[in-house]
């Protein structure tokens, strides 16, 4: 089992993280937050969602953050997209050139989430992944539930292979496995990428796991050596879980950092950068960062 | 890298987790927690320490804790024991059939904690172990700093090989391999395991790992993959870390029973039963768990 030289970190915290904040977050501290999370040097940070304003008021001003935030070379900003209206939504913004689409290896979960089938989802997204790579986009497509569902309880590795072969072979460049409600374990993650290996390139997959149950580093520990090159992460912990009010939800990107740079990983972020973006991001909403990394760089300082 | 099936948690909590509360913990409360972790499965429990009242009031009244607790068949009770006088307090108490020393690989931590060289210290713990042996008691030697210290910084694996190799020859039946600062990464933990497996047996080693910086169960994972049966934990995380003041220390039983049930590895606890027995010591402590399975399981019960 070989540990990759260098892991590509997706910074999902601006999107995924801010996405279910009960109070709207200004369009001055969302630019203020991705711009240090670049300056942190995150190479791929998820900037907004064009999705409908009434389910996800928070994402509403995507458009107006996409045109203030400052644009280094070499960073990219993928945004969520889940429909042709979304689409429109996203041609219409300034400077997209990634998006990502939302599907569920959960039946139950895909129903009550986004009120269709998997598979009328999936057809959903081919005319939106089809459009953006007309336009030379990248596209990111992300599976949900893929180690536990909410609803449904249990998911087959190979109900999770599936999906991601589909949205491998609709156009989908890079695939985001998510624990979405982090009860994964070590070995039920290997089986669950392995699974998924055999249908899409592992260079092609990325793990988006939750910390709801601490166990997110030991499971990018055990697909990291598989040769999983990518890995979700949201600055300060932001995000909680919505399937469990006051738990952790999207694994840390201190945490996560922490772990490489011990691991002679490289990443490209600065640790204490991070850890200051995430500090400020978590100042400005109220709140303790989940991140133990962050809460032991803040012990330590004291 | 064969995973263990099965895996001894020995339940820190009432020792090293209570030893640093400010406030005096009634020996009532030690008593229902200590039966409690039993009740819950428990094999292995520290149950308190005959060391100096002026340093370490929390554990003055171990005598009566020892005294008082049930004693299921099977499950041993192991209190730590630093030096003569401790021993003569251990053999005047009820039922002890199983001591602790304490050392550690940082020569800069040694000084500090207990005032004498690393190799002082080894000394002073010769004629407790010698006695202990004597009477047919089996012992533990903690070894801290095993990653990392919070004096010196860095600890090398052969540090930690040779304060191990030592303890092991002069008679301890288990060496507890301590991160004390939370600070290793798992390929700094394997190869540190590496280092003491060439002088010690493997299958006499335990991983007593914190999880300051949220490392504790990736490290953790990366261990047992080289055959380490034996894992320290705390339950609810009790404890803190003494060396960042609000952030996490020894890990939490609960997270590391959710991680190994989820693995198929066998521990003989229930995780319902000791989230229970976490509650209710954090209840009487007025205080969060800073496990993050009991957080979740709280927050998914809500």
């Amino acid at each position: 089992m070989a540990l990759p030289d260098f892991v590509t970190i997706v910074e999902v915290g601006p999107r995924d993280g801010l996405q279910n904040e009960p109070t709207r977050v200004p369009v001055d501290t969302k630019v203020a937050l991705i711009d240090s999370l670049a300056d942190a040097g995150l190479r791929v940070i998820e900037a907004g969602a064009f999705v409908s304003p009434k389910w996800v008021p928070q994402m509403a001003d995507t458009d107006a953050v996409l045109a203030r935030i400052k644009r280094p070379a070499g960073v990219r900003f993928p945004v969520l997209v889940p429909n042709e209206k979304g689409m429109a939504a996203a041609e219409a913004a300034e400077g997209v050139h990634e998006i990502a689409v939302f599907g569920a290896a959960s039946e139950a979960f895909s129903k009550k989430n986004i009120n269709c089938s998997v598979a009328e989802s999936l057809e959903r997204f081919r005319p939106v992944v089809a459009r953006a790579r007309e336009h030379g986009w990248r596209v990111r497509g992300y599976v949900s539930c893929v180690l536990g569902c909410p609803y449904q309880g249990a998911v087959t590795p190979e109900a999770v292979a599936a999906v991601a072969r589909d949205l491998h072979a609709m156009g989908c460049d890079e695939i985001s496995l998510g624990d979405t409600i982090g009860v994964g374990t070590p070995l039920a993650a290997r089986r669950m990428i392995e699974a998924v290996a055999a249908h899409v390139p592992v260079e092609r997959l990325a793990a988006h796991f939750h910390d709801t149950y601490g166990q997110a580093l030991a499971n990018l520990l055990a697909v990291l050596e598989l040769g999983v090159p990518t890995v979700d992460t949201s600055v300060a912990g932001l995000g909680g879980c919505p399937y469990a009010k006051g738990a952790s939800g999207n694994v840390a990107t201190e945490d996560v950092i922490f772990m490489l740079d011990g691991m002679g990983i490289h990443t490209g972020v600065s640790l204490q950068r991070v850890a200051e973006a995430g500090r400020a991001i978590s100042e400005s909403l109220g709140r303790e960062p989940t991140s133990r990394v962050a809460q032991a760089l803040r012990s330590a300082a004291a």
